[in-house]
């Protein structure tokens, strides 16, 4: 396949260290869901603020069922973005929902540095959860499907 | 002594928390301040953009002694902030100084973020030098001596 400009080669073995990351990790999914998000919060106390429903909620950050399903939107939307930039290079989220991403980013007050610091926690987390497949291959493949979700959802914002 | 608004209680035993575990690495002084300064930049890569000497400079990261320099303004300023803090309950560095690194760090284009990614790598950084010494006292005691300082240059910013 020939690449355009802003297309990168992501090959169908990158794909597969993403997706069997996350196959072996899903069981799991909220354990994990809320590590990745305690990383988060001990490297920058503040991104608290920036999801209303903890602010909305006293239930406990281990039960909350919307922190859950954020982590899940960043492990599942990442594995979705390996499989686009196999197919064809480049990401791709239906245009709606890229907006409606960028928007609520928006509004939150989210800035680059926030993506960094997750994309940190989010490779931590998965080396901690599955340390057995973890491998610089594995690190890079998670690196830049999320690096290009990211830059999906900030050239929205 | 009492405190008034904004004052803290700072120990005795905290601020030797603080210079103790200075002492012990003081003399490791390069290596630490160079290990402090890749878990920045693991964490948010594009913090390495916010030092100048760093793109004007083809000398290694390991040798760069402007990086060490400003590694070690960390460690020696949040230790003073611990004496200043045990011995008054707040810190206030000389008013040039503070405008002057309010006004470096304004024109760099450091935000409130960094702060904290910056306080979360000096903690890692200490407990993985000194892990003998490490404790949850430890980390309260830098935590707390950063923080005061980071307040004070931020509110020159």
């Amino acid at each position: 396949m020939a690449f355009s400009k802003g297309m990168v080669a992501f090959t169908r073995e990158q794909e597969a260290l993403v997706l069997d990351a996350w196959n072996e990790m899903k069981d799991d999914a909220a354990t994990i869901g809320l590590n990745f998000y305690l990383r988060i919060f001990e490297i920058v106390p503040s991104a608290r603020k920036k999801f209303s429903f903890l602010s909305d909620s006293d239930e406990p950050l281990s039960k909350n069922p919307k922190l859950k399903a954020h982590a899940m939107n960043v492990f599942v939307m990442t594995c979705e973005s390996a499989t686009m930039l196999r197919k064809t290079g480049k990401v791709t989220v239906g245009n709606i929902t890229l907006k409606k991403l960028g928007g609520v980013h928006t509004k939150a007050g989210v800035a680059g540095l926030h993506f960094e610091v997750l994309k940190f926690a989010l490779l931590e987390t998965i080396k901690e959860a599955v340390p057995y497949m973890w491998s610089p291959e594995m690190e890079e493949a998670w690196g830049v499907a999320y690096d290009h979700l990211a830059a999906a959802i900030q050239a929205e914002m």
